[in-house]
């Protein structure tokens, strides 16, 4: 085992906390999994990551453990290592995350944006293994995005880069919570899919599953659901393809499975909006890792630190 | 004179030929320009650079000098040196421009789209001097755009990064010539300010200069035109902003002045649209270089690459 080097990642959700050893090939060596409870305070929170990682280091030891990322479902301050304006978990906005866990675990730790991680964990391991630049959106609840940038996370200037469901796709389109009108996450997120579902009168209470297993059945208005949401994916991916340039976009999350009834529409908006995709090589793809992309991201994050020299 | 380290910039137009000897500290030592004339063909477009430098060499002597940058109007593969997909600049498609000239004149050549060498301009010696980070749109015929990462021109893996005019603010808006619809530079350049003029029978000829006059005088709707026109500016910006999170978002070109018109209709848009907007210290301003912003890029270049590194 001397010449075993690890990190351990975790993956920090609003229900769920999950961690993993990893080694510097990719390959998971152990992993762990719970329940966050952010009602019970920000320490039991910090127990939990805490306890996570010290059984997992206990397994493989102390001389090739290169430290912990940690993958957060909020805006990092990265100079500082604190979360900010996370509305969701309780009790941990302005609070010096890393320094705290850093001290307590007595190893490095680097946090990141959950989806920034996400990205960066198919960079690594996933469908964007073989470049250095690629866009990441995660079709969920919201929508979610992680850029990267000649292999590294683009974080913006406080941490805030890559909020790609904001993106307008229809200037006078739905009304979001952000005070925008249009933004891509309120036209092509499985809560749009579900609110479509119900403007075209398929139900009131269907998931985004239900509308996909209606359009399977072969319901056309379901099929119109996804074509629509689609249809606002294409826009946006086109308007990143002509501002980035980047060989490849990726799509995960929730709404994946519904790609055959989603991608025709997006790939018509594409070619139509976006000479540089005509033109290129530019591959719009499924990632691949699925909801472990974020924990291998996390575990990435001390090897890359590593090897871009500490401070970069 | 012998500390002087210095490059020479070149700003090759579609009708001007721009050159100047720029020293490390950024001070204009020299300048020259003469008209292109493409229908001449290639070799004399070659010859004029080459004789614009060998000039201006000429009086600096070859100890300090560090090689010459030249900002094209057309795509960059950035690897090969090769201008690619430049209509308006006869018999230069897929030519090895760098190499030639490099040949010729027996120094390093770097070549960079214009709009990339106006942003790393701006960010070198004019509004961006204090940042690493910004994005540069350029509102004059069309629209261009330069995007500047960690110090450096964001170029995407063919070149093409930074086509911001075609990003769709308008999903069913305009017509371009791209084969998009709704693509911000039919919405917000100096063309489409005449074409709104005579929308609203302001006249057929106008330039966008005399639509800007008539809204001086008070003309109600040659204000409402800016205000279109920023508006359509600002759904744009606010979709960089919550892309990128930059702390500077520039503008410069020939609607420029016009932007007490345009930038009240451009701002209200950004604060509704980009939550990182208002939360965040981003800056929206003029540009201070005007059209020598990419002469100071092109200059900038030689530089640059020795401080990065070669082949960095």
């Amino acid at each position: 085992m001397s010449d075993l080097a690890y990190t351990i990642g975790v993956d920090l959700g609003g229900t769920n906390l999950r961690a993993a050893a990893i080694d510097r090939a990719g390959t998971i060596l152990d992993k762990t999994s719970g329940s966050t409870n952010f009602e019970e305070g920000r320490d039991a929170v910090l127990d939990d990551i805490a306890s996570a990682v010290v059984q997992l280091r206990s397994r493989f030891g102390a001389s090739g453990f290169y430290g912990i990322g940690i993958g957060v479902p909020g805006f990092i301050d990265i100079e500082k290592g604190v979360i900010v304006g996370t509305h969701n978990l309780l009790g941990f906005d302005g609070f010096p995350m890393r320094d705290e866990l850093s001290r307590r675990l007595e190893t490095p730790v680097i946090l990141e944006n959950d989806a920034n991680a996400a990205a960066l964990g198919e960079k690594w391991m996933g469908a964007g293994r073989e470049v250095n630049d690629l866009v990441l959106l995660t079709l969920g609840t919201g929508i979610g995005g992680g850029i990267i940038s000649g292999g590294r996370v683009l974080h913006g200037f406080v941490g805030m880069a890559g909020e790609l469901g904001h993106i307008t796709v229809f200037p006078g389109g739905n009304i979001c919570g952000c005070g925008n009108h249009g933004c891509l996450e309120k036209h092509a997120s499985a809560t749009a899919v579900e609110a479509m579902a119900k403007l075209v009168s398929l139900g009131d209470d269907l998931t985004a599953k239900d509308v996909y297993d209606l359009a399977e059945q072969g319901n056309r208005n379901a099929v119109r659901v996804f074509e629509q949401m689609g249809s606002a994916l294409g826009i946006a991916i086109a308007t990143l393809i002509n501002i980035f340039n980047f060989p490849l976009y990726l799509l995960s999350g929730g709404v994946l499975p519904a790609w055959k009834f989603f991608s025709p529409a997006m790939m018509g908006e594409v070619e139509t909006r976006s000479f540089t995709f005509r033109n290129t090589r530019t591959r719009i793809e499924p990632a691949t890792l699925g909801n472990q992309a974020g924990l291998f991201g996390a575990a990435y994050l001390p090897f890359l630190l590593q090897k871009l020299g500490a401070g970069a």
